[in-house]
C-alpha cells in the first residue's frame, strides 16, 4: 500500500499510498499534527536537527476528500548541512548501515545516512496518519506508550493481563528502576548523565489496538501477527518484537496459557487474553496487544573506534547532538506502522 | 516463493515452489529426512498421530535435476479419522483457531483443526528442505535449537556473545532451572508431571544462520530482520521473535551495543554481534542468530470449559494423546522457514 | 490468484487457486465438464493423446462447498510414452519453446515440451471453472467461440456493434471465405487437405463477458483490458488481442468510435459499444468482448530443418499424429482465462 | 518497479521508481529529452495545453549515479485553469473514464479527466527513460515509429518479414491509402479536414526490440509477450495488441509460420521471424516487435449528445483545442512501456 523515498539530506522524502479507499474526508491537519508528534518536548529524546517537516499532499485528494486515487506526499528537506557529513564519506559508523549498503550497492549517499537515516521513518508516519482516519471509520484505535527507557520500567503497571509482557525483567542485574512517566525526576536524572557521557539507551513500547472486529489476518502466510512483526522490525533500531503473552509463554503451562471462550452480553468471547486478540492468525474481536524493542541509539556523542573503507583503524569524533533515546519518538512510528497493517487487513 | 495447500484430514497437504534455480542437484531422500526430523524419540515431543508423511514430488524435476519450473510436491494422509472430530464440529476449543476461522469464512473444516492445523508446517519444512540444498551451494548453513522448555534452560550455556538472549529470565518467577540437554531426567521428570495432568508447556528456540554474504536483505520495507520475524511469527504457536540483542537491547548502552568494526585477515568485520548479523536491514557477513518463542499446545489432555457455537457453555473433554511440547518438532520448521526467507532474498 | 504446476510428461499436472471465497457449492462434476470440453468431437482438432485427465480435488473442500482455503487440484498423467521423445532431447523444434528454455535455465525436460507443453492449459481450465462458479453467483458470463479458422471466417455474422472487428480481413490476399460452422464440409474439406499434407493451420478466437457490473477494474496500471490482454497473450500460440473496436479503431474518426451515453429503463448506459464494455481501464456495465489470434499449431507432421544442441543441421521428421488447428479445443481456454480474470477483479 | 501518481490539474504528477539498479551515470537530460519527444511539431498532433513539464528528481540519484534508493521524480502542473472544467463537473463525456470513474469511486477529480488524463503517461515516459538508461548498458534498444494514422499507411514499407503485420488493411472499405511520412501532404490535408470538421483519428505504432539476449521472459504466466500486452493496453486509448505475425497468423499454415533454426557465424538463430522473437514467452535472441492499435481521441472539438449524472440528456460542447490525433506522441510513450517491461525482465 506504501511506497517511500527519499534520503535524510537529499531534496525531500516523501511516499505514495496507492489503494486508498475513497470518498474518506482527509483532515491534512491531522496528517501534520501527527509528524509533528515525532518530536516530544523534553530535551533528551529530541535531535537537535531543526526540520519543519511541513508535509504537502500532490495527489489524491479532491475538495476535502479522498478520490481512490494515489495520494501522494513529501517533505522538502531544508536542513541539509552537507558538509556535516564529509568525514563520513568514507567511514563506516558502527552499528549504522554505512558498511552493509555499500556492500550491497557499492555506493551510498553518506549524507546523514542517506535512505538509511530514521528521516524515512517520517513518511510511515504520515501514511499511518492516512490508515489511522480509515481506521476511525471502523472504530479502530491504536495507541502505543514507552513501558522502558533504559533500566527504567515507564509508567502505571497495567492490569493483570499484562503481567506478563510487563514485567520482563529483561537482563540488567540488579532489581528494575520504576519511573512515573517520561518526566519522572529519577528518569530525567539517568539520561542527564547518559548525555553528559555522550551515550544513549534503548527502550521497549508497547501498543494496543482495540476495536478490531474478529475476521483480520489471514490462516497461514499472512497471519496476522506476522504481518505486524515484519512492521515492526520494518523499523529503524528494532530488535524483537512480541504479542500476547509473547516471550512469557515459553514457560507457561497450557492450563494457564488457554483463554477459554465465554459469552458475555450475547457475544461471544475470551475471559482472558493471553492469545493477544489473535488465534490462527486472525483477530478474535478482543484487544490485540504487542511490545517492540528498541536498541540503544548508535550515533554516539563520544569517539569511538572504527575503519573506513580501505579497513584502516579510524577514529569516529563525537560532535554535535543527537537523541539520548529516541524510543519516545518511537511511538507515533509504531503506531503508524500498525495502522497501516491493519488497514491493509481491513482492505483485503 | 512457497504456496501450500491441505487440512489435517483432507486428501493430502503439500505445496508449489515456484521460482527454484535450475539445474541444481536434487536428492529426494534429503527432502524425506527433513520431514522425518518431524518427529523425535523422546515421547513427550511426539504426538501420537501414526503418519508416514511419504513426500511425493510431482514436477520440476527431471534427471534428478531442477528443471526451473514449479517444483510441486504432496503428502498424502492416511490417518484421517474423521469420526474422531465429529464432537468438535460445533465447539469453539480455547486458543485454537476454530473461533476466528468460523468468523472470517463462515464455514471451517473441523477435522483435526483442518486448514489451521500444524500439519500444515511439513509443507514449509519440506519447502525448506529444498532451500536448503540451494543455500548449501554457497554454503550457508541454518541451524536451530532448543534453549528452552517450560521452567528450564535447555543445554549447553553459550559464549559471550549470545549471553543477552540466552539469560533472559522470563517471568516465571524463581530462578530458571537449567537441563543439560532434551534427555535431561530433571527435564524429562517435569515432563512427565505435565504428561500426567494433562497438561502441556513452550518453549524458546534460538537460530543460527551462518555463511551469508554481506548484502542480503532490503533497506527499508523488506529488511532482511523483518522477513524473518514474519517468517517466524507465521509459525503455529509462536509468540515472539528478537534478532541480536534482542529484547535485552533496551537496557543497553549505545557504547556498551555498538559493535567496532576491525579489519582481521582483510576482510572488514565487526568485532562483537549485538547486531545478529544485520545493519540497517541487511547482513553485514556475520553470524545472524535469533530468538523465537513457542506458547504452550493448546490441546490439553485435561477437560476445558467452552462455550459451543450458539455460545452455551461446554466441557471440551481431554482425550486422545497429544504432545506435551512442541518445540523439539518445532526445530526443523524454524529451520526451514529461515532457509526459505533466505532462499528468498539470494534469489532477488 | 492461481500457482500451476506440472510437464507433460511429468506425473501430473495441476495447481492451487488461493483466495477463493469460502462457502460456495462447489460441483465437481462441472470441473470435470469444462476439462472434457478441451476435446471436441471433430477429428481435425484433436490430439492422438488419449489421457483421460481426470481430476482430483486435494483441499479447500468441504461437504461440497469452499472453505477459503487454498484449492488444490491435479491430473494425473497416465500417457507418458516417454521414449517416444528421446529424439528430441537434443533437438530444437521450430518455433517451439526447446530452444528458449535451454537458452534460460540450461536445462529442459524434453518429453513432449516439458513445461512448455500446452497440457498445462488443462490446469487453467480447471481454475478457470472454479472462477466461473463464482462469477455465476453474480450473474456474470463468459462465452467465447471460435469465428476463423486459416482462411475461413466461421459462423453467423454478429450484430452490427461486432462488424468492425468480426470482419477483419487479416492478410491472405483473396476474398475471405465463409464457413456457416465448425462442421462445415467446406471447412471440413479444407483441413482433410492440411492433414494431408502433415500441415496446420491458426484461426482466431472471439469472447464476449456479459452481467459485469460498473466499476471493475483499475484506472491505471490494473486495467480491466489489460490483465485480459496479458491472460491471453499468456496461452500458448496467442499472437494477438484487441478488445471492442480492436485495431479497426485506428481507421475510425472519433465521431464514429465515440459512445453516445444515454439513460434507458432507469440506467445509464452506451447506446453503442466501441468500447467493449471498458472505458478507463474500468468496467462500464455493458458487455466486454475481444478478440483473440492463435498462430498455426507448430508440431507438424511433416519433416522440417533445423539444428540440434550443437547447432548441427538435422532434420525434424514428421510423426505421429498431431492436432491440425487447436483453436476449437482453445475455446475453453480463453474462457478460463477471462474467468480468472474477472474474479481476480471482482474479489479485489 | 513503477509506482505513479498526479491528476491532469493536481499540483503535480510524478512516480516513484523502486529496485533500479545502483551505481547507472543518470543524466538528467536525457530523462528531460525524453519528456519533451511527447510534443513533436506538427500542430494536428499537438494539444493547446501548454505545459513545461520540467521534471524534478527528488532522490534515489547521488553525485551523477543511481545509489539503489527509490527514484522519486514529479513535474508539478502549472496550467491549472479548474474553471475550465466546472462545466464537466456533472457531465459524463462520451468513451472517457468519467462515468466508469464515478461508477467505481463515487467520487472524481474533474478537472481535465483527474487521474484517468493522459497526462499520467508523462510519468511512464520518464520512468521508461531510467528504464532505457539500464537497457542502454546490455546494448538493448526500443524504436517505435506511426505505421498508420486514420485511412493512411506511414511511412516506408518494411522489408518481407514484417509484411504480415504492415499491410493489415482493417476495415475501412476501400483501399489503404499511403503517406510517405507524418509530414507527406496528403495526410496533413487529411488531418486538417478532420480538425475543420472538429473531428479526431486513431492510428497504430509499430515497436522493434533489439539487442535483447535470449532468455527474458517467464515461461508460464510471465510470459514477454503477455507483460508487453499488458503495459500496451494499459496505455489510455490503446484498443489491440499483437506481436510477430500477429493477427495475420490466423491465416498462416504452420509450415509458412514456423520458423527454421540455422546456425550462422556461430550463433543459433531462426532465419524467419515470424515468432516475433519470443518462443513459448521467452526471448529466443532475435527482433522483438508488435504493433499497438490507438482508438481515435475522444475529446472531439464538436457538441456531442451525452448525459448528465443524473441521467438526463445533455448537449456537451466541443470547445478549446484539442489533438487530432495523439498516435505521433503516443511513440514515446509505447516506447517508455516497452523499455519498463524488458528492464523489469532483466532484474528478475
Amino acid at each position: 500500500m506504501l511506497t517511500s523515498f527519499g534520503e535524510s539530506h537529499g531534496k525531500a522524502v516523501g511516499g505514495v499510498l496507492d489503494g486508498f479507499p475513497a470518498n474518506l474526508e482527509i483532515d491534512p491537519s491531522f496528517i501534520q499534527s501527527e509528524l509533528d508528534r515525532r518530536r516530544p518536548g523534553v530535551e533528551f529524546y529530541a535531535s537537535s536537527r531543526k526540520e519543519e517537516d511541513k508535509i504537502e499532499i500532490l495527489s489524491g485528494i479532491y475538495n476535502g476528500r479522498s478520490t481512490g486515487a494515489p495520494i501522494a506526499f513529501l517533505v522538502y528537506n531544508h536542513d541539509h548541512r552537507p558538509d556535516d557529513y564529509d568525514h563520513l564519506t568514507d567511514v563506516y559508523r558502527p552499528s549504522h548501515a554505512d558498511f552493509t549498503w555499500q556492500q550491497k550497492y557499492g555506493i551510498r549517499d553518506p549524507r546523514g545516512g542517506g535512505r538509511s537515516s530514521a528521516r524515512e521513518t517520517l513518511v510511515r508516519v504520515a501514511a499511518g496518519a492516512f490508515a489511522r482516519i480509515l481506521l476511525k471509520t471502523r472504530n479502530i484505535e491504536v495507541n502505543a506508550r514507552v513501558t522502558r527507557i533504559g533500566e527504567f520500567f515507564v509508567g502505571e503497571y497495567r492490569t493483570e493481563e499484562y503481567r506478563t509482557t510487563e514485567c520482563r525483567t529483561v537482563d540488567h542485574g540488579g532489581k528494575p528502576k520504576r519511573a512515573s512517566g517520561l518526566d519522572d525526576p529519577l528518569l530525567l536524572d539517568y539520561l542527564e548523565q547518559l548525555k553528559s557521557a555522550g551515550d544513549t539507551t534503548g527502550g521497549v513500547i508497547a501498543c494496543s489496538i482495540t476495536g478490531v472486529p474478529a475476521g483480520l489476518g489471514e490462516p497461514v502466510f499472512d497471519k496476522l501477527q506476522a504481518d505486524l512483526a515484519k512492521a515492526m522490525l520494518g523499523i529503524n533500531a528494532v530488535k524483537g518484537f512480541e504479542y500476547g503473552s509473547g516471550f512469557g509463554a515459553a514457560a507457561m503451562k497450557g492450563s494457564e496459557h488457554n483463554d477459554p471462550f465465554v459469552k458475555e452480553g450475547g457475544v461471544i468471547k475470551t475471559s482472558s487474553n493471553h492469545s493477544g486478540g489473535i488465534q490462527g492468525g486472525i483477530s478474535n474481536g478482543g484487544e490485540i496487544y504487542f511490545n517492540v524493542a528498541f536498541k540503544p541509539v548508535s550515533t554516539l556523542m563520544m569517539d569511538q573506534a572504527t575503519v573506513n573503507a580501505a579497513g584502516d583503524a579510524v577514529t569516529l569524533q563525537g560532535r554535535g547532538r543527537h537523541d539520548v533515546c529516541v524510543v519516545p519518538r518511537a511511538v507515533v512510528i509504531v503506531e503508524a506502522m500498525a495502522a497501516l497493517v491493519m488497514a491493509d487487513h481491513l482492505l483485503r
